[in-house]
């Protein structure tokens, strides 16, 4: 709240009232520094109409702290160097750690979005968090030390799990298929045993966060990333924001009725699209059903029941993107998941029969496109938490701590 | 954009940036007075953070512009009276219109969002432009003239209208069934004849402002309108605010497919709730297909063909609210328009069967709620086009202007 129209209040709330606008200066700086990846002091005076002066003061504090440095460029007319500001790579990494319901991996990545290690291992399934803090504490713990000892500083650890989640109490919500995790306190678990400012989110979400942060969402506002696997789910983004909705579960796209007076799903609902549509809805419509891969061969061979089945899974695809398309109405919608691989060959033929289902006026503007990061969709854009944190409350995260 | 850590800029920009911060801060005041109704200054400094100083200033600006006004109180324990604010509602007025596909409907509020009066007009089907002005124009004319002859102040006119709409040249885009409409530049068309400040909306986006503003959704964040009548549309209304997507399409509830594989709509998607959920949808299906009128009576004498096309007409509904809820999340959805009061006895045992396909853990939060202003709905979310404009930016709606 700005209350200087009075003039500076001279109250003790005086020193917390600069820092909040130091807040604000210091995000708008940084949040153009990621829009345009590498710009000028003048350029960042032009974008945000904060003075020259509070620019030059406010750079050189995150040079200082090491978020951002000074990158030489070359103007192309006069050849005459220009100095330009870009995310420093070299001091501080984010860590990124997705568990999924029969894998985990973690990610580490710089301030410009690189990602500089990832490391994923399959878990049995059905495994509760024991099982899974066995496998990830000495990977994590080594993958932290080694870090620390080359001299970076870790800003946190994002984490990425599958919903829907209590976010007060920073624990999983019972997600289906997933017995053991109902209620387990995991932000604050994570916390105490490594040490660090964890975050945790949807797993759909993060892979959202991931195409909006470091993908091909940079400069959408309005995005949802469909992930298809074992489960279906969706992350919304909205006028560039995360949306989770008044239960954490806006975007539970896969638990939409796409075939009326359905089947009964783990979710209480009837018909939904998860358990046709994913990677244990086709198993089970085909009737060789063992793996995808056998599905693909069967597939590639032009056996008719296996295309029959692809057919079917297309078709109910179709039908969950016309639902998202005219509900959210977004300018992308990224699809990923395990299940999505196998599903690539015949998605410019889904956007074409989604084009010729639209309005008329908005079909050319219809952008379905694949996820950027593929397996490590998830894990990435749990690091984004993290970066996210950063651009938005710069002070609150390195200063104030 | 906040650049006063470096002290107040002394550039030429500076009188802007100060009408800025005075914006800020009466949009701030204003919000607090209509999300508490009435308030005291204290109480002001408390909810906004904002010094006693810039409070008493701003609020004796806010009552000389006869915006808000004091209202005396006596409180409860000692009867010492306490001076309150709250919106003045003697001196502006804000129009509504609502164009529907065979009415239109005018109507005045005051800044207390009480209706101070409605005109309704019945208009034969299919009719363009021409023929609606030519009714609108004496009507709005009138009460115009009689609102200024008694020594009020008009803040604008807002419009709701079938969507979808081409915002940046205030015109309709094609809407279904409303022939002549497509391309008509109606913001302008009225701004000039009326000279009043024009906004216009889809008319599901107006009826979900309705509630957000005067009506039942004013302490909820996120909430979804429906609308059912001669077409069904959705307003979506996400953190505060509506959203209208990238195309302008983002609640197009009524185009979701319902009936995979099912009849081509209108909009060019397939097996839409609309065409078979709508009045004309239900009208088509029921046999003896004349008005709903007689449809009623044939469910109320218990016709078994009537009763099925009821039941059937329930279970789109049903499977239509599923999706909302499992898609946008929001902590209530509202129905209204001309087919409401002919489901309204079902509502309940629809919200049950709802219940029990909704996650459990968010099932008791279900809150589905008839619309509060009936058939006045569009038309009096109209006008909070123009009253959510002063919240927003009072300096420039009241003072630049």
């Amino acid at each position: 709240m700005i209350k200087l129209m009075e003039g500076i209040p001279i109250n003790s709330n005086k020193i917390a009232y600069l820092q909040q606008v130091k807040q604000q200066n210091m995000a708008a700086i940084l949040k153009q520094i990621w829009k345009y990846e590498q710009v000028s002091r003048v350029e960042l005076v032009d974008h945000t109409s904060l003075t020259s002066g509070t620019i030059t003061n406010l750079t050189h504090e995150l040079i200082e702290l090491r978020v951002i440095r000074e990158y030489a460029s070359v103007s192309g007319n006069v050849g005459r160097k220009r100095v330009l500001l870009g995310f420093d790579p070299d001091y501080y990494r984010i860590l990124g750690l997705d568990i999924g319901r029969s894998t985990f991996e973690i990610t580490v990545t710089d301030l410009c979005g690189r990602i500089l290690k990832t490391v994923g291992r399959e878990i049995a399934d059905q495994q509760g968090p024991d099982v899974y803090f066995r496998e990830i504490e000495p990977v994590l713990a080594e993958i932290k030390e080694q870090i620390e000892q080359a001299g970076h500083q870790i800003l946190g650890l994002g984490v990425g799990v599958p919903g829907p989640i209590d976010y007060g109490k920073g624990a999983l919500l019972n997600p289906p298929n997933f017995p053991g995790w109902g209620g387990f306190e995991l932000q604050q678990t994570l916390n105490e045993r490594f040490q660090l400012l964890t975050l945790i989110e949807d797993d759909a979400r993060t892979s959202a966060l991931a195409e909006r942060w470091y993908g091909i969402g940079r400069n959408v506002e309005d995005l949802v990333f469909i992930t298809m696997g074992i489960g279906i789910g969706g992350g919304v983004i909205s006028k560039g924001e995360i949306v989770r909705g008044t239960n954490g579960l806006c975007g539970q796209v896969g638990h939409m009725t796409i075939v009326m007076e359905g089947k009964v799903c783990d979710c209480g609902n009837r018909g939904c699209w998860e358990p046709i549509g994913s990677i244990p809805g086709i198993l089970s419509r085909w009737s060789e059903g063992s793996t995808m891969d056998a599905f693909k061969a069967a597939v590639d061979r032009g056996e008719p029941e296996a295309l029959k089945c692809l057919e079917d899974t297309l078709i109910y695809l179709e039908t969950a993107l016309i639902n998202v398309f005219n509900l959210y109405d977004p300018e992308l919608v990224v699809l990923g998941g395990r299940l999505f691989p196998y599903l690539a060959p015949s998605i410019s033929s889904v956007q074409s029969r989604l084009q010729s289902r639209l309005y008329a006026f908005a079909k050319d503007r219809l952008r379905l496109e694949p996820s950027t990061f593929g397996a490590s969709q998830s894990a990435v854009g749990a690091t984004a938490l993290l970066f996210r944190y950063l651009l938005n409350e710069p002070v609150k995260l390195l200063i104030e701590r």
